[in-house]
């Protein structure tokens, strides 16, 4: 763990307590020592510098400090060179098996992506509108968790925030609200003026939000990749194969985190 | 299965005979019909057009025509769009648990990487040297599996290659012989003068081989890195979080691929 992901209800206070698996995780699992210190990155991407303060047998205390821009902080632990700025990239994955998209978030998450969520599309084989809801909750905490231990393992700065419903295709464009540029991949060119990823990016500023659309395994139908167009979405081909979803959305990911942080 | 990945044995002959689980899988689960055409592709990324001219019980035959640049063929599967030029890539990951492995040259298949070896150095996890021959073996061969499965689901037009042994680290710029740019993915600054992936790849053409090398877990060692520059490795901090390793390969194959080919 490079970080500890600080709990929702969490908001700044100097001391925290954490009680059960998380109390245990730290003086159990990392070992912690009294007057050792780890970094907890809160909902809202800010950095704390905390330092363990008290240890009893089922919970321990933690003194808050925020991290300001620019402070050097110490901790146990050694942090990565690279500490931004990171591009803000939103990833919309359509619906595919469970494991594949704890995979997917999980990795995006590393990456340090922005906002995740879920879309079904026409050719999603996957299907959650029948499900239970206890069913659909559950396989969100699952993505949660995912993406909790990969913030904590990565030491990434940025809080990725899970949508927490699945969106319909026809919703994206009214949710994304035109925040910034917003790119569907596509298998095959849609026009003869359909620009690369390059040109797309060119001049794009760095925290102006881009919304990444993966489509399921069997791609969009034709009627989608026209709304989408309409409402602003731009088709990209990426110059490689045939890609899996799984495959898709991180090297998608990973090609506009690097044009856009590679100058 | 967008193209077929051809038998070792198979040379150019006019007539090829399938038996067994391949001649099941194209003819009851693919259920091509006589008459009907699938790509073929060999070991040396030779493309040939496959026409099913007899079903037997156990075995089908099909007739083998090479398809030369700019033939323009029909087959029942739709292929991708993009038909190349491809970057010359070679994955060289250190050892980590199978699974991940497996994950991870699946996914550099399906980008279109060229050659895939193993690895060990000093922080791999994993060490298959104290292993039986025939687990080592075993784990080959679900590497094999899994690279043919992406090379025929992926329509790749790349015949990627499996390096069948485990490369030491200090054997790897012997292994390597200078056929082109070099590079090692590491979390922190080497030193001052050190060049970002853009500009190591700027004016690199796309045809001259470029090596990834991505660490364990635990990264490479200060010696390693030590050796690996003298051997005229080059390193790179990419601008991310710490990736894991079955994420730091794709990310780094997706980041070059598309620096060599978007322009």
């Amino acid at each position: 763990m490079r970080q500890l992901v600080l709990p929702r209800s969490f908001d700044g206070e100097p001391l925290l307590e954490l009680e059960g698996k998380e109390s245990q995780y730290l003086t159990r699992v990392l070992r912690l020592q009294i007057g050792q210190q780890i970094l907890g990155l809160d909902g809202q991407g800010r950095k704390f510098l905390l330092t363990l303060t008290e240890i009893k047998n089922q919970s321990c205390t933690l003194s808050c400090k925020l991290v300001e821009p620019g402070m050097q902080v110490e901790t146990t632990d050694t942090l990565p060179s690279y500490q931004g700025p990171y591009p803000n990239l939103v990833l919309l994955q359509c619906l595919c098996k469970g494991k594949k998209e704890e995979q997917i978030f999980r990795q995006a998450t590393e990456i340090g992506a922005t906002t995740l969520a879920l879309v079904s599309s026409r050719y999603c084989v996957t299907d959650l509108s029948d499900k239970k809801d206890k069913a659909v909750r559950a396989r969100f905490d699952r993505l949660e968790a995912q993406i909790k231990e990969a913030l904590q393992q990565s030491g990434s700065p940025i809080a990725t925030n899970l949508v927490p419903q699945v969106l319909d295709l026809r919703d994206v464009p009214s949710w994304w609200d035109g925040q910034g540029l917003a790119i569907f991949f596509h298998q095959s060119t849609r026009s003869e003026e359909q620009q690369t990823l390059t040109s797309l990016l060119k001049d794009h500023p760095l925290d102006k939000p881009v919304c990444v659309l993966i489509g399921p395994e069997g791609g969009f139908s034709d009627e989608e990749c026209t709304f989408l167009e309409k409402e602003g979405f731009k088709p990209v081909v990426l110059k490689t194969n045939i890609l899996r979803s799984e495959t898709a959305g991180i090297y998608a990911l990973a090609a506009i985190q690097v044009l856009l942080t590679q100058s």
